[in-house]
């Protein structure tokens, strides 16, 4: 049974977990089968800078079939890399790597998955989407050349749903997300709404995010930190939008070691980055047309409040449960 | 890489696609893996009466190890069941077999799946969850007693949502849902909202559902036809709750061939079978405390209108795509 979209999906799916988390790198699953087709590895690219999801695949993999751990202790993604090239004995000339972009053709802060592909040598790999990066595309080439079996546009559209918010990062140099923590009716108000382990991939996003966008009545009403300390990460920028500027040293948002601006007008806004607005109805109202995605937390409970009262249109591109929610990445239509 | 909670959970996502299709049976799902630890086959139990998942995993196995489609005609359960024990040649001797739920110990309108199981004798058969049903029930027994390793407890929460429905009917002899479809802001009138996929899911589920109960306002409302057209199936009695009996013989509801019947008090309604309510947020809080499930249809757009005003605390026992939309299965807390 072995069915190439069956495994590119899990692959997706993997990688969806670090969404954003990696910006403004792209999200990048990867799964091993081995001669037998049976999967040996499952991994996710998950923070800038660290592992491509092919090079932790692989070495997962090397791990399983060499019964060595000795590479377990190395992190840096070059001396993996070294060592797979010195090590790894012909053990992935019968594996079919699952990968959900091409692999990258450059060298950069890690080294080049698709050289190193090159010289392990598996029987096939399948990718779901090319890459859209002129510096980094040109992976299929150097496997192609190499003698490697490469099939590609597996599952091609959700993969293409998985690279959209680099997608944005590429072709605009932006990448805006509004993100609404409301109840199963839709009220957002009054009292805690998501679950902790929401709470915490939120502040993971925020620990990578260029700004956070807000209304200056949130910012004086609920007097928030906007920082991300339960993962003890920085805390981003706040563009506080609002009429005329009220705001004072005692506030919170000015506790972290960060920039923080007003803006009376929206169009004053030069968007830039990985930006996360966080506001209710009349925010997001305001500025609906230029956000990319819209990140919804959903608790499975009800509560009298105000809902979004806005006109919208979205696609779902992808679902995913966090603790006791639900959260949607919704594309705009 | 064989770890038995990532097998189990493709096997209880595979089961939740006909949950509650296949009432009063329990959804179950199969997946095995061949002697090299390759998945070989992925099954659901999908229709009451229709092969059991291990059945249909086993046929589908099967065709696989032997490269021979000659049982692929035949759809009788028993006929299966049959066929395989006479030619099955030891091929399932090696492998791996998961199931979600106990395989059954009882001959009714399909064959033992346990007395099947002990005849292929694969290595290990691996369930999430025991079986509560008496008269299924001992299927583990029957598996030990002629050899097979027996793992059980895998994802055994997981498995337990998955029966939710199926130990309501056993517990209580009635399994209710509110079924609501909503937008993202909570509004749920005017206009189309669920995808065209999410209806047909919701006609199958009809098709088989004991009641339909509803109001009377929104029988007169909206005229609704209540039935399963899109599916071709059967179409439910419909119980109408109302103050005063306001139906006449033109509406919709009595163009198919089912019971109507009328009820000013809601305590009168004996709920008993699968019975699915649809409604507003007045007849969702008149009878929210009455069901064990609450079924959201939720598209990803916005429009003003009224939304549900209830206070409710659930717990979301699965979600999945349908559409365009996303379907929460919700338990009550």
């Amino acid at each position: 049974m072995v069915n190439y979209d069956f495994y590119m999906d899990i692959a997706i799916s993997k990688a969806w977990e670090f969404q954003a988390l990696t910006l403004p790198n792209p999200s990048v699953g990867a799964l091993i089968l081995d001669s037998n087709n049976a999967i040996v590895a499952l991994s996710a690219h998950e923070v800038f800078g660290g592992c491509h999801a092919e090079l932790s695949a692989i070495k997962s993999a090397f791990i399983y079939f060499n019964r060595n751990r000795d590479i377990e202790t190395i992190t840096n993604p070059f001396e993996i890399y070294d060592y797979l090239i010195k090590n790894h004995n012909g053990c992935f000339y019968n594996t079919k790597i699952f990968v959900t972009l091409e692999p990258c053709a450059h060298s950069g802060k890690t080294p080049s998955c698709a050289a190193l592909l090159s010289e392990l040598k598996p029987s096939e790999v399948i990718i779901s989407h090319r890459d859209v990066n002129k510096f980094a595309s040109g992976g299929i080439e150097i496997l192609k050349s190499s003698g490697i079996k490469v099939t590609y546009g597996i599952l091609e559209n959700k993969g293409r749903d998985l690279l959209y918010p680099f997608l944005c990062i590429c072709n605009q140099a932006s990448f805006t997300i509004y993100k609404i923590a409301q109840r199963l009716n839709g009220s957002f108000e009054n009292g805690i709404i998501s679950s902790r382990n929401s709470m915490i991939y939120s502040h993971q996003m925020r620990s990578i995010a260029d700004n956070i966008i807000i209304s200056q009545k949130t910012v004086l009403d609920d007097n928030p930190l906007l920082d991300s300390r339960l993962v003890c990460g920085r805390a981003p920028n706040v563009i506080v939008v609002g009429r005329k500027n009220r705001l004072h040293n005692g506030l919170n948002i000015f506790k972290a070691n960060r920039k923080v601006s007003f803006v009376s007008n929206l169009d004053d806004i030069s968007i830039s980055g990985f930006n996360i607005i966080e506001g209710g109805s009349t925010l997001f109202d305001a500025i609906k047309d230029r956000i990319d995605c819209l990140l919804v937390f959903l608790s499975p409970n009800m509560q009298q409040g105000r809902n979004f009262v806005s006109d919208f249109n979205g696609r779902i591109i992808h679902s995913m449960r966090i603790g006791k929610d639900v959260v949607l990445w919704i594309q705009k239509d």
